[in-house]
Order: structure tokens, then C-alpha cells, then sequence
């Protein structure tokens, strides 16, 4: 339509050729809508099928003489509720049939005690007193609704409630066999419901689990892309020579580090996702009641981190221009840090994935990072730049964003050191396998991932409504790290932990 | 059930007494809950009414003898139909009730084409051409469900399309009189539908496009609150003469600068209110085409104004101590950053609670900010930290945080600006009142909106997922700003300014 309107618009009449052209065009943006679509998740392309199979085998109930003669027209419900109630993963399938079952047998047993209650007065009154109730309940129920937690799990169950007693107290003011049609209904929504989670569980099953698992593994992931995308476009200068003595921002990188963008608004997918879960029986890996809540909890860590990163983003298109020479003298804690709170976040995201117990290279790049910002503080101690402006008239306000993004990298490593614990807790919780044979190999720094947890106190993981970010932390540098009192450590040293932890990879890597 | 289990736990069985002393403590608990619901928001009352007055009158198909002898079991249909789309939203009804009423049209009459055509083959044949066609139709229809546009707008009317269709399609195998019943049913669902929406629009009307304004106000709102708090938190030292030298943090305070947190999380509400109110009729101030994208545009911006302060606020619980005279050395320029930036939002905010064109006040309080800024550049080239560590020893590391709040500062100041902008393009397009007689008064600075709009050339609103902060932006002092070349106007300036913007702000709030 927007097309044909231009073409009006600027005073050419559509023509017998532009009109096919148009419908064209439009029908071949939508071909390659779908098949983007369906080559994204081909899950998807699968369910569709899923959904006609489950109609055509519930239409039996028309098509098959013997069935149609049991159940006469109630069929129809059969076909009703596969429609309905058939949902994209198990978890969606299951929470619509269960509370549509449940919603339907309730409602139906209180409105035929009502029908049976009014029955007993006069045939005017009982309009009267049908009416009365259907008006309280469906009032009643409607507000329940707006209870959250009602809303969140028994929604759908709770307009089922409402539509099947409204149905079953009016229709029984009038139906001389309401009981026979209502055992009739009951029946073919129970096998509808039945018919659906069958094929959904059996033919190429849709977890929300398994989709909320990979979502949060996949966020962390695009934080480590983003953060390494950081770290090259902002600290590496091509022409270092360059005459004019300021940091030129690689903007032909600058779409390496925009994976994050994503992470910022998937709370909502995480939520529903983990509300289906709840749903889920027991498959593979995950148990009946898996510890969903706290992959919510890990998630809200990789938004908040994602919300620092969001935070460094603006300092690599910012149009200020930090004094080359003094980014050279951060430049390499500031480096450290990226690269080691990027190992990290990688292998978190490849502990989820293979839900297997974080490797003891995590802590490896975490004490690492820890070790980067205490070289940080001692390149600033002894910064020129506090002394007397550096080089090309560095004042502090000139150098505020160069200490805002090594400010925001010391916050990012203190954030990556929260989804560390999350995530321990998480692989306690969840009993995620143990690693097998990295634990016995005496080069790579591995205390049992328990004890670890036991050792680092009471987890307490931030909540995003709680929140309240981890503060500039430098003082971040824990009492246990064995940096403490040796705040710059020789760079020989730091290369040695790198170095271990690159084993430790290796390792982790090859079992 | 969990307290029956703690009471098991600890050992005491629960007597006689304690059963209902438990079942007393949740009916209360759930009381207060509900009471709490319907006291923030009495609507929700009335909509729970409104569902049982719909339901009511609808039922009269089957009380009312004329009504039932004309529609018979049909009527039925009408009460189904108004407890699926009854929302609380006249939008939310709106929407429901019209992809209803479409999909059901146009599935009835695409399901008797197939029935037609599959009776013109054999008997048996006809099952099976009305079962592949069913399975086609439903599987493309679901496939269009995945589309983002159509999940967003059209959803359920795709899930009705494939039920009224695989009904008429699979009943019509066997109904005789399938064309009577199939046009009761339409038309007691299209009289269904109309109750839901003349009720939901006669009788106190909860219009979605109201809400999404006026959450977009109060977010802006809760900004402007959060800010304050936090400048008064951080900035105000109430034992200045503290022997310890290092800022005081006001943590009986803390909560002053809580109110950002929900607008974080606000986008999935705004977007499905902009959503529904798209369907809505014009109603009031707000026409049938109102500009709801542009809302959602300003809650983008409002979203990314509560990440900064999110971002301030962990300076706030920081336990990295600032040396006091360094703070006290840039506190005058951040606390009129603070407090202008406060006041621009709270005239924001009230801009589109009222509806009328942004107040002049609101260019004077983001030219004062804007001054306050160069101020602050000024305050710290002049600093004596730059020079040699000001008082109790500060290096460069030391006052890292207090300079990533003047960063913020100046980051949520060009952040205003970004929502005024956006806020005045709004006005236009919704075309706000103007204000009466503000304009005549010749003491307030009264620029006409529209020219200021043009005068600030193209504007154009980051939206939240091209994203970007507005980096740190001290080089944003306009070259159109009264304060250029004169970076530090002296202090009784500026106190004109604010003073001229109070008047400002009081004939507006005559008129």
C-alpha cells in the first residue's frame, strides 16, 4: 500500500505493469522473510507441522464414524483446544493444556452445582439467581488476574475457568443433558490437551529450558565479543605515530562490539522462557524442578554487565579526545583486564552450554584481572599526568574519559566476578557434571569447584530490582588475592598466571 | 503449604488451633494484596464489573425466550466471546474484539469455499481433501505467527482464523444447516464483541494511550526524583568539618534515589500499551492517529537516562573514599548540573501530563546546565589535583570516582537535552496546546516552540537499540549558547537565569 501510495504521490499512475511488479516485490520480501525465519530456528518451520498433524489426527473425531457416534458434535472441542493450547515448547504446551484441563473440570463441577442449586427455586428465579452468580464469579476471577502471580502461571487457566462455568450455569438453564455434553466436552478437551503434549514432547521437542539455558549462554557470550571488541577498537592505534597526538578510535571496528545491544532487553524472553520451564518435566540433563530462578539471577548479572558495556560504547564514538600519551600509560592494565574478564565471560557462557562445573581457569582470569587493576592503580600512582599534565596539555579534564573507561573496566571485571559466583551456585545447584580428567592434572591451579564456593562466603547474587552497581572497586582487590601487599606485581608474573591460564584452557579444552 | 511445611520441619505438629490460624493469616494476606490492587488502581474494580455486566446481558440469549428461540445454542457464542476479549484496555478489547471479528469472517467464508468444493468430489474423497486442506492452512497460518509484525498486532486473530476455519471446515462434513448455524454464530459473536467494546469505552474507559502517557510521565518524574535524591546524597556533607577529611555518604539517604529502577525495566510495558493504543479510537486530546512511536522514542531516551543514574548511584554505596576538598573543588558546578537537569525533567514531565507545549523554562534550565558544564571544565583545569595532589595526598587514582560523576553528570544533562528534543518534536506532532498567556508576558524568555524546534535544526532521536550514550560531552556547550566564549559567567548571571526560569515556571503554572 505504501508502495502504491508513492507512486500516486509523485504523480505515476500505477500501470497494468507496475501493480504485478509491486505484488512481486512484496511477495518475494515475504518468501525471504519466511525463509530467514525458518532457517534461524528450523524449529519453528517443524512446529507448524506439528500444529496441522495434531488438528488433522483430532478431526478423526468428525471423520471416523465409530467416534463421530460417541461423541457427536463435542468433537469440535478436540479441535478447539489443539488449537489453543498448542504452543511453541513443551513448557507453553503443557502450561495451557494443564490449566485448560484443570480450569474446565473445576469450573464445569461448580457450575453444575449451581445449575443443580438453582433448580431447586422456581423457573424465573432460577434465570435470576444463574445470572446473579455468573456475574460474581466472572468478577471475582477477573480480579484474581490481576494478582501477579496469578497472572504470571494460571492466567489462561483462570479465563478457561470463567468462559467454562459461564458456559456450563447459562447453557445449563436450557440443556436437558448438560450432564452427557459436559462428560462428552471434558473428554475431548482432555484428549485435545492429551493429543498435543504428546506430539509436542515426542516430535522434535522445544524446551524452554533448553532455549533459556542457551539464551543466557549465548548473552554471556555476546558480552565477551562485545568486551573484545572493546579492548581492539579502543586501546589499539593503527598509525601510533600519528602527528596529532590524540587516540583515533577504530570506527571501522566499531560494529565488533555492538553484540550486547541484544542482552540489554532479553528480560522479558528470560522471564516467560523460565515460566515455561517451571512446566517442563524432567528431560536429558535438566531434572523435574531445575533450578530455573537462578538462571534468571545469572541472566540479570549479564544485563548489568551488558549495561557497562553499554557505558564504554559511548567513550569509543565520543568526540572528546583523550591525550594519546596518557592512554599509553593505562593502556596495558586496561588490556589486561579486557582480555581476561573476555577469557572468563567465554568460558562461563561454555560451562553453561556444556553444563559441565566452572573450570578452575575462570579463577585463573578473574585473579588475573584482579592482579591487572592493581597495576592500574600503580600506573596512575605514578602517572605523569598527576604530576603536571602529560605531554599535549593533559589536564584532568582532557583525561576524564580515559579514567572513566578504565573506571567502567574495573566495574566490568567486579560484574564478570559476580556471574563467576552465579554461576557456581548455579552448577551446585543444578548438579552440572564434574570436569574429568582437568582435575587430576597438577599444572593448572584446580580447588574443587564446592570448596571454592564454601571459601569465597555467603553468595549473594544481585538481583537487577535490588541492584545498585559493584561501585568503582578497585578496592575490589579481595582480602584472599595474592596480590595483596605486593600491588604491582612484575610483569613476568602476570604473564606466568596468563600463561597458566591459557594451560588451564588447553586442558579444559582438550577433555 | 509452606508454612504447614516449616511448622512439620521445626518439629510441632499442626494442631487443631494452627490450621486455621494458618488458613486466617493467608485469607488476610490475600485481602490486603487485593485491597492494595484496587486502591492503586480503582479501575481495576470496575473492569471486573464491567466483564460481569457484559457476561450478563449476554446471557440474555439464553434466559430471554424471543432472544433464545431466534439464536438457540448459538447464543452461546456470545458469552464465549466476551470472556476472550474483554481486556482491561479499551485498546486491548479493541484489538481483540476486531481480529475476532475479521478472522472469524474470513475463515467462515474460506471454510464453506472448501467444504463447497470437497462435496463436489465423492464422499470419502471429501474427508480426506477437507483434512489436507485444514492441515495446509492451519501450518501456513501458524507460520505467519512467528513473523515479528504479525505476533505483534494480529496474533490472535491468526489463532481464530485457524480455529473458526478447521471448525467450519471439519463440521461441515457433517451439519446439515451448517450455513444457519455458522451465520448465528458470527453474528452473536460480532454481538459480543460490540458489548465488550461499547462497554469498555461508555463505561469508564481505562484507554491505553492515556496509561502509556502518562507512565512515560511519571518515569520522567522518577528520574527527576531520583537525581535530586542522589545530588542530595552525595554532594551535601552534613559534618563538613569531619576530621577524617574523605565525603560523607548520606546512607539514611539512600532511598531518595531508588525511583529510577522501575523506568529500567518499563519498555515491555510502554511497547504493549503503544501497542493497544494504536487500535484506539480518538478520544479527548488524543487524536485516532495519535503519534504513539514517538512515546515510545521518549521512553527510549528516558529508559537511557535511568541507566546513567543507575550508574551514578553506584558511586553512591561506593566504599572508595573521594578526598573531600577535591569534591568540594567541582561540588558547585555538579550540584547545578544536578539540580537544572532535575528541574528540565520535572518541566518535562509535566509538559506531557498537561499536554502543552514544552515550557520556555525548560530551554533556561538546559542553558544553565550547559553553563554549569563549562564551569565545571574550568573548575577543573584551575584544579590544584592537576597541579600536585590536592590535601589529604589525592592522586590520580584517589579521585576517580568523583570525576566519573561530574561524567555522568554531564552524560545525563545531554541526555535531557536528547528528551526535551525528543519531548518538542512530540508536541508538534500530537500537537499539544500552546501555552495561553505565557507567551505575552515579556519577562520570561518565550521563544515560540515550533520556531526553537526549526532553530535546532534536524532532530533526531537515538533509539534505545541504535543506541550510543551521548559520550562525555563536555564538548556538548552548543555553539548557539549564550555562554560560549564566556565559560564562566559569574555567579549572579547565573542566578538571573535560574531566576528568570522560576518566573517562567510560575506563569505557567497560572495559566
Amino acid at each position: 500500500m505504501a508502495a502504491v501510495d508513492s507512486l500516486s504521490a509523485s504523480g505515476a499512475k500505477p500501470g497494468f505493469k507496475a501493480i504485478p511488479g509491486i505484488v512481486k516485490d512484496k511477495v518475494v520480501g515475504v518468501a525471504k522473510n519466511a525463509s530467514k525465519i525458518g532457517k534461524d530456528d528450523p524449529r519453528k518451520v517443524m512446529h507448524c507441522g506439528k500444529v496441522g498433524l495434531a488438528l488433522t489426527l483430532n478431526s478423526l473425531f468428525y471423520y471416523y464414524n465409530p467416534l463421530y457416534d460417541g461423541f457427536g458434535q463435542s468433537g469440535i472441542w478436540a479441535v478447539l483446544t489443539v488449537v489453543v493450547v498448542f504452543e511453541f515448547t513443551v513448557g507453553g504446551t503443557l502450561s495451557k493444556s494443564l490449566n485448560r484441563g484443570f480450569a474446565t473440570f473445576s469450573a464445569a463441577s461448580l457450575g453444575f452445582g449451581v445449575v443443580y442449586l438453582a433448580q431447586l427455586s422456581g423457573r424465573d428465579e432460577q434465570a435470576m439467581v444463574i445470572g446473579v452468580v455468573v456475574f460474581i464469579l466472572a468478577a471475582l476471577t477477573t480480579f484474581t488476574r490481576f494478582f501477579p502471580r496469578i497472572k504470571k502461571k494460571y492466567d489462561y487457566g483462570m479465563v478457561i475457568f470463567i468462559l467454562t462455568f459461564s458456559m456450563v450455569a447459562v447453557s445449563g438453564y436450557r440443556a436437558e443433558k448438560i450432564m452427557v455434553m459436559s462428560y462428552q466436552r471434558l473428554l475431548t478437551v482432555v484428549i485435545g490437551g492429551a493429543t498435543c503434549i504428546i506430539i509436542s514432547i515426542l516430535v522434535c521437542p522445544a524446551w524452554a529450558g533448553e532455549d533459556l539455558q542457551n539464551l543466557i549462554a549465548g548473552n554471556i557470550e555476546k558480552l565477551a565479543k562485545s568486551l573484545e571488541g572493546f579492548g581492539n577498537a579502543y586501546f589499539c592505534f593503527p598509525d601510533e605515530d600519528d602527528e596529532s597526538g590524540v587516540v583515533a578510535k577504530g570506527d571501522d571496528k566499531a560494529y565488533d562490539h555492538q553484540h550486547y545491544k541484544s542482552v540489554l532487553n532479553s528480560k522479558t524472553s528470560e522471564e516467560s522462557l523460565a515460566t515455561f520451564a517451571w512446566w517442563e518435566i524432567g528431560h536429558g540433563e535438566f531434572r523435574f524442578r531445575h533450578p530455573w530462578k537462578q538462571y534468571l539471577k545469572v541472566g540479570d548479572l549479564a544485563r548489568e554487565c551488558a549495561s557497562h558495556i553499554h557505558a564504554l560504547s559511548a567513550y569509543l564514538t565520543s568526540e572528546n579526545q583523550a591525550p594519546i600519551e596518557f592512554v599509553k600509560t593505562i593502556k596495558e592494565p586496561c588490556m589486561a583486564m579486557c582480555s581476561e574478564s573476555t577469557k572468563a565471560l567465554r568460558e562461563l557462557s561454555s560451562t553453561l552450554k556444556t553444563m559441565t562445573h566452572p573450570s578452575p581457569a575462570i579463577q585463573t582470569h578473574l585473579q588475573t584481572s584482579k592482579a591487572a587493576i592493581a597495576d592500574l592503580r600503580a600506573a596512575l600512582q605514578a602517572s605523569p599526568a598527576a604530576g603536571a599534565g602529560a605531554g599535549a596539555g593533559a589536564d584532568l579534564f582532557s583525561i576524564i574519559p580515559v579514567l572513566a573507561v578504565a573506571s567502567i573496566l574495573t566495574d566490568i571485571a567486579a560484574c564478570v566476578d559476580k556471574i563467576s559466583e552465579s554461576t557456581e551456585e548455579l552448577s551446585v545447584k543444578a548438579r552440572f557434571k564434574k570436569p574429568g580428567k582437568a582435575d587430576n592434572n597438577s599444572s593448572a591451579p584446580a580447588p574443587a569447584p564446592e570448596l571454592q564456593l564454601l571459601h569465597r562466603g555467603t553468595v549473594n547474587p544481585v538481583a537487577e530490582d535490588e541492584g545498585g552497581y559493584a561501585a568503582v572497586a578497585i578496592s575490589g582487590t579481595s582480602q584472599d588475592s595474592p596480590e595483596i601487599g605486593n600491588s604491582n606485581p612484575p610483569e613476568d608474573e602476570t604473564k606466568k598466571i596468563i600463561s597458566k591460564s591459557g594451560e588451564a584452557n588447553n586442558i579444559v579444552n582438550k577433555t
